[in-house]
């Protein structure tokens, strides 16, 4: 079970990037409330529909993202929706429960086992608030990955996450604290593309993480921007995308409307990434 | 359905602790491997644990946390015993979703669905970090309510909550914004047992709101201390036990000793109250 289960490495995950010549992560943040036309509004409308999004968008994505919130909002059914729905993505592609959790190391060893072990998640969004024993269970296994809350998209960010002491912010002591926690191999961090301003900042903490960027499309980010200055020499970059491709189209041609968004977001990428520093 | 799934106002739960003399939540953080001998290492040996849990324990708890990880390391399946839990508490207590939640806006109105709505908890416990548009659309549900974390009761508290700005540690902040964004009406925060020393100041901050304190027992916090410095003029503590009461036996007189601790509990806490201020 544990081998089937095994998460992309670093290396396979770069080979992909590279082979698909895109950074692209399509978020699933599928509402039965927003299904398009067509499909019935129910479980079995929401599946048919993750299902051909997944099939449209993964020639062109290397990382599929979860939002955990989506499906609870449906109990116990949208576990299983959840579930059903990772089963169903390509053994290729990098798997991300969008989760935020992070409690006591006790509880917290029981969140890794739910999302790495009943559920085969690759990796886990995670907040740093209660700091490294919250942390630690998920960074123990080995073969998974930890994506850490950093300087996240929203307007919110502002509140506490700029906040300084002893010279720096709290999202770059959260990087700083955080990064010796974990390694390259088993750790990224979560930046709002909305924030590309720091992105050059943070490389200078972490010049060799991945980062996982959510809020271009729909929350206003600029791809350009962010692969110019976040960028490195094996890329280091998943760009989230959810809603702009979800709902490309609210019509029966849904299906071929996100694969139309996802292929014109790959094709910028790949275009960005022949401008990257060569390796 | 809305009616049926009001939570407890602030006055009704205070009457509550006031008629059992108690300020005890008992924490359902139950795993199967733990079940005491007797009981079937399943779904259904653990639903007989938490009924018999909650009927020998009602008379002296005035509120249950449920700690989701507990539940979801056990996939679709613990979500559904987790609301057949819900659905077995007495009305007339106070239901918390130790779910340490918290997303960008849109997102965080799912969480709020899943645990206000699709299951009837009356309150949710949530995460700072991504600032105020993560915790308003918990706080937009009147009849419910936001424990948002302070002051975590792990080692790791250490590590960012108490980093200094303006004059301020960062839990202190996190206590002055956000009860700004609330009212006392709909907004409790964490305070770890273990931290009672800080307690004081906490109350310079917020002298009326309700705090959830967990770290009594298999933490090592001291109700004693807790009570003299947290307490206010409406009692204003809800003092969290969990393993200490679950697992008070690993035999067949499980209930009967679980009853016998959190009755151990109450009574601490009735002489502690009788210390009280008066109201």
């Amino acid at each position: 079970m544990y081998v089937i289960c095994n998460a992309l490495n670093k290396q396979t995950l770069i080979q992909e990037i590279r082979s698909k010549q895109s950074f692209l992560c399509t978020g699933l943040d599928s509402q039965i409330e927003k299904l398009p036309l067509g499909l019935e509004r129910n479980g079995q409308g929401l599946m048919t529909f993750n299902r051909d999004i997944i099939d449209a968008t993964k020639a062109h994505s290397v990382a599929y993202k979860i939002n955990t919130a989506f499906y609870e909002q449906y109990g116990k059914s949208g576990w299983e929706w959840m579930e059903q729905t990772l089963n169903y993505l390509p053994s290729n592609t990098f798997k991300i429960a969008d989760a935020k959790r992070g409690d006591i190391g006790n509880t917290s060893s029981m969140y890794a086992k739910a999302f790495f072990e009943t559920l085969c998640f690759d990796a886990i969004t995670v907040s740093p608030y209660m700091g490294e024993d919250s942390l630690r269970p998920f960074l123990e296994f080995n073969d998974k990955w930890v994506i850490c809350l950093a300087l996240t998209s929203n307007v919110g960010h502002a509140d506490f996450q700029l906040d300084e002491y002893r010279g720096k912010k709290l999202y770059e002591r959260v990087i700083d604290s955080v990064c010796k926690w974990g390694t390259e191999e088993n750790l990224m961090f979560v930046v709002g593309a909305t924030r590309f301003d720091s992105f050059k900042e943070i490389r200078k903490i972490i010049p060799n993480h991945f980062l996982l960027v959510p809020g271009v499309g729909a929350q206003g980010g600029d791809l350009e921007a962010i692969s110019l200055y976040g960028s490195n020499q094996e890329i280091g970059l998943l760009v989230n995308s959810s809603r702009s491709i979800l709902y490309a189209s609210s019509g029966k041609d849904y299906a071929a409307s996100a694969e139309a968004e996802a292929e014109k977001m790959a094709l910028q990428m790949a275009k960005l990434m022949s401008k990257m520093p060569q390796q």
